[in-house]
């Protein structure tokens, strides 16, 4: 048996994942590039165990057996599924997995990112200790992990901080070379937003989801009339005034940008039919509260809970206004953080 | 003293009025058509008083004397100072208008409509019995009330039923023209919509809006990056579907299309900068309550209530279900109805 252990960091996108490209849906190629945060503090830890014999899987999540008939282990199960594409010798191992999520508070929080990112990293290591993979680039790790969860791609560069994960099609050839293109890479590392918080508020504990992203987004591309009209401005408009806004250290810019790039997002879920509703009482509040704050901005994910960004300066009257809104107990601050890193088994 | 009461139903899109053109805004031109039913028992009922003298105005509402301050006085200033740009004579009166809405449970819904058309027609009719004014035809009367408030312009028709209302400005020449062409007339009576039922369901009671519609559309069509992308497909792919379903008397598919027309609405009003957010927990679980059954539609205007289509047999489970969720006294349920109507003084 050969044991190893990875600890990968969650991240949060500014501009958001929202769809696969329906030639290239098994393959998690994304309709656009998106960017996103290594958050410090909110980590997975994962600890892999393969040992030879035909394909088996075991699980645990946070210390709790999942079941086959789990959806956590189907996106496990597919995770091994899509890589044996690649890597058939993936199918001569027994595999036990065990991940644990640091989140402080934050437990409301996808962890999903996080933990296909550690796995994907766990893998490739244990793969090349046992001579079947070479030393795999990070461009490949996260093309690998990107296959576990199209957004644990970004968890994946090991500088962190400002990560962008380009959809790759653009001058696309055969599907190998999309893949290939769709990976994650840092942009800029977590010391050049040293003057920046990061705010968790956690409006809702439920960690099941009402509706799951993965089935929320097909229904997107799917029925929403603009879709492509979105994913056009967002890639051709936000993205680059986004980078821009960065490159210049224009905080107030990204701010503002973020907070746009959130609401169109869950603007595209509005008029999915059915609509997606991701955000509810408090999470409106969140928003009325962020939203004429220049040093501030919310953005929120496939559900009601908010991540904050602020200028650190501002940081802490900004937390005691969610608090307010949250209840004391909710909210958790950190920072722009590094990349992922071995863990102790 | 010359004395002329008018009695004008409410209506409720199905296909939303938000945003003027902004070559037009002064004319109240919409961007797109809107269509709409007129509402049985849901009327402002509009006493106007006119005297000779220099233009002054009292205005009362619901019994109460509004101030000059007050924004509703606002909304009555702009109107007669909007129609004596078309009929000088408007400035020779002294006008005291007393507006009441019999709005049985659902005070918390929109009365502008029905309060504007009630006043255009009373006007017109007074000029008429003044002699300066031929009797004006109903498209002529719309665009009268137009100019109060835009929707007011769908309350006019006197056979009421589903309304129309013509964006105007396709064929555009003169403003004259462009004017003239944005009228709203019946498409099909009352007796046309006799199997279905509208139910009003009052979510919160407050009058006052957090975004005024007036506000929030210029926002909407300055901000929202595809709004006219919006504008296209409604005008091109949403009317003329919704218009071919009720032809066909195809209720399940105008309910589909209602819904989704609602949706489409407030995802306008979320990538509006700042987002304009009109919803709330309980209009989001009537949405998931009725957004499964192919009986019955929920649409929202610019606030957190619904009003809630549904075939007539269907209409007592579904306000049954609706009271569970806004309570017993807070819904109302009654029909398509007809036009305005003369009222007693």
């Amino acid at each position: 048996v050969l044991a190893v252990g990875v600890e990968s960091p969650t991240n949060i996108a500014l501009i958001k994942y929202w769809g696969k490209h329906p030639k290239y849906e098994h393959l998690l190629i994304p309709t656009k590039s998106s960017i996103s945060f290594t958050i410090a503090g909110l980590h997975a830890k994962t600890l892999l165990k393969v040992e030879s014999g035909k394909r088996e899987i075991t699980f645990h999540l946070n210390g709790k057996k999942i079941k086959e008939t789990q959806s956590e282990f189907d996106y496990v199960r597919d995770f091994f599924d899509k890589i044996s594409g690649t890597y058939k010798f993936a199918n001569d191992y027994r595999y036990e997995i065990s991940s644990e999520n640091d989140f402080p508070t934050a437990s409301g929080f996808a962890s999903s990112a996080a933990g296909f990112s550690a796995l994907a990293l766990a893998f490739a290591k244990a793969m090349a200790k046992l001579d079947r993979l070479p030393e795999l680039n990070e461009r490949q790790l996260s093309v690998l992990a990107r296959l576990g969860s199209g957004s644990a791609a970004r968890s994946v560069p090991s500088r962190g901080g400002l990560v962008i994960w380009h959809r790759g099609f653009d001058n696309a050839g055969s599907e190998a070379e999309v893949s290939d293109l769709s990976y994650a890479e840092t942009l800029y590392e977590p010391s050049y937003f040293d003057g920046l918080s990061v705010i968790y508020a956690k409006v809702e504990s439920e960690r099941e989801k009402k509706t799951k992203s993965r089935a929320g987004m097909r229904e997107s591309v799917r029925s929403v009339y603009d879709y492509w009209q979105w994913v056009d401005y967002e890639e051709k408009t936000l993205l680059p005034a986004m980078l821009n806004a960065v490159r210049e250290k224009d905080w107030v810019q990204m701010f503002k940008l973020t907070k746009q790039a959130s609401n169109n997002f869950h603007a595209v879920c509005w008029r999915t039919d059915p609509p997606i509703i991701y955000l509810n009482d408090k999470s409106t509040e969140i928003i009325s509260t962020i939203q004429p704050l220049a040093y501030a901005a919310y953005t929120f994910d496939a559900g009601p809970n908010a991540v904050v960004f602020a200028l650190r300066r501002q940081a802490e009257d900004v937390e005691e206004s969610l608090k307010a809104i949250v209840g004391k107990e909710n909210t958790y601050r950190t920072e722009v953080g590094g990349g992922p890193k071995d863990a102790e088994l």
